[in-house]
């Protein structure tokens, strides 16, 4: 069968070209005489798996020598508890929520110190980033440990596009769904962390993103927190203090390397700009269907849209697989339509969507678009 | 390049059956039109696969109805955490310390309450399980929440081939480099883990085997315990609190079902154990090499054996890549060689190593064995 245009939200659709090498290597990997799978972490060969992974990823995002790079495991919910367990030194940070992983970021935080709501979109649903300008002054007050942000919403299409100033006080950001999909300043944050499952690889790899100063001293829980949970730990074993995802990594530095040789984050959110722009043009046309993002506030890694009645959502879901397309389901919280379209997200998987919508609106509604 | 014999401790050498078949699978799973890495857990075809690996593996290790099987993320290590955080419910359990991991798990328990040690062969350097019958008085004493146990030691060569009674009192044990090597009387341990990387599949799957009234109550130590570590949060989810591993528990699943139609665990067993007197005999008649486990101790899953000098040993490890032999040199910690003998591990593999040593100590003793 062909290649299905996959707009799930994570795991995701993969670079073909990646998923062939992977492949093409699977048995022997350079010769070794094994695939990556049976190589010990402890090897030379794996050792420069790593290393590659961690430099090209250094060199795509421009990540400056005095943040360290983790590979992990556990996904973005882990991170949840290790950002607190870490950094929550005086037992007070600062959290936005801004959809449903936020909330549950902002919950898991409170089991360690004290977690303040600083601005939630949650009263008008999450449809928007709410206004920061409280952000800002709570930064200023400067009794935070960390301002706490998820920068794309998957669930909601939602992105926080103008980051909040937070002076001194660290920016630590969920960037699971937006994770290479355009360039960050990483300067701005005091850390970053991303589930792989998205653009960057396998499910299995989170990548934590980290300056150097705010771990020096080790877990701020030191008393509670798991020793695998310890980003001061982790960085002194260059993510090796256990045995680390070592397939999920490798995948994961291929992807970086992909994403480097095809023009870098310049290039891929240019792509994801056009392929976000097809998609949200035809809903503005649309007489049947709207996003339910606030404009200013649009992703363009997850698009959310609906028509009026939850039966026709469903129809549009069912009759999808004949077009070829997988994965527009909405998340099981809110509903209607969502398209993720990641950086393995062709343009052509975006034409076919639009067709299929266009089709479906004039079945519908007797327009024809 | 052929095939290397490959002893390496884990992530190690896995089924050339089951890596061909993920091979050919890898770009369009079952029809699908995607890879397995690229589909959403979500998914009813990844609800088959992870459904099947847990069916597959309760019918390979006859696990009762009343346990529960858990696929996590974060090894062994992140489960010296999660022990403790989920069953020390009256803040007191017991450790056999019978090597390096089971010292951590001990160690780690220590954040959450009392851990005392019930036995040791760290005087004797880990070359042997300790007498357990302090263990068992222990457990008689009725005030322990569980008593854990490392089964098999993958640095130090040993196993403990006799389960120490311990009555009402849940045992746990890290079973990670002998899972699967033979049958396990599961109904005898209240907690059963293993990380998947040596005989199960790849780095990055934890298997946890779990008693469902242990976990009725959720965590023991619910206020500090990260929601990914609870144990009862993860069974309600099946494994699916967040995004899981998903390409490892699909491999995973590949590797129980080789196990059930190649003999399932008795046929391991006898195979593992043929392995193993192979090379052990060697070792026994040899005048170079001598194996450092104590008899009654001997794991049949990692065989470790030095010669009189540190040179010799490093001579051995450096020559054995041009017989195609990687991965004998002993853990950091202790030096030496080590041959892990997993499931995947060839007769003729064994063959080959037992050939070099042959060879090598003819070279260095004029001796022709």
């Amino acid at each position: 069968m062909a290649r299905v245009h996959n707009f799930s939200a994570g795991p995701a659709a993969l670079p073909l070209e990646v998923l062939t090498e992977v492949q093409a290597e699977f048995l022997d990997y350079a010769g070794s005489g094994m695939s990556v799978l049976e190589m010990s972490h402890r090897s030379g060969a794996y050792q420069a798996i790593i290393d590659d992974a961690e430099a090209t990823l250094r060199r795509v995002l421009s990540i400056p020598d005095t943040y360290r790079i983790l590979f992990l495991q556990g996904g973005a919910t882990l991170q949840f508890a290790a950002v607190p367990l870490n950094l929550m030194r005086r037992g007070r940070a600062g959290y936005v929520v801004s959809g449903n992983f936020s909330k549950k970021a902002w919950q898991e935080a409170q089991r360690y110190g004290e977690a303040e709501v600083l601005a939630t979109s949650a009263p008008t649903g999450f449809d928007r980033i709410p206004d920061l300008s409280p952000v800002s002054a709570a930064a200023a007050a400067g009794d935070l440990d960390y301002i706490h942000i998820c920068q794309n919403n998957t669930i909601f299409g939602t992105t926080c596009w103008e980051l909040p100033e937070t002076g001194d006080t660290p920016l630590v950001a969920d960037v699971s769904s937006c994770f290479l999909s355009f360039p960050l300043e990483v300067e701005r944050y005091g850390l970053i962390y991303a589930g792989a499952q998205k653009n960057a690889g396998p499910a299995g790899v989170t990548v934590v993103i980290v300056r150097d100063d705010l771990i020096a001293e080790g877990p701020a829980c030191a008393d509670v927190c798991p020793s695998y949970l310890s980003y001061r730990t982790q960085a002194d074993a260059g993510s090796m203090y256990n045995t680390p995802n070592t397939f999920g990594i490798y995948l994961t530095g291929k992807v970086f390397r992909w994403i480097e040789r095809t023009g870098g984050l310049t290039a891929m959110e240019e792509r994801n700009r056009e392929k976000a722009h097809r998609l949200y043009d035809f809903l503005d046309a649309s007489e049947l269907f709207h996003g339910t993002a606030e404009r200013g506030s649009r992703s363009i890694s997850n698009v959310t849209f609906r028509t009026p009645s939850p039966e026709l959502d469903a129809a549009l879901i069912a009759g999808a697989a004949e077009h070829g397309i997988t994965g527009i389901k909405g998340h099981r919280l809110v509903g209607g339509m969502r398209a993720s379209l990641y950086n393995a997200v062709e343009r052509e998987s975006v034409d076919a969507l639009v067709s299929y919508l266009a089709s479906f609106e004039a079945a519908h509604t007797g327009r024809s678009l």
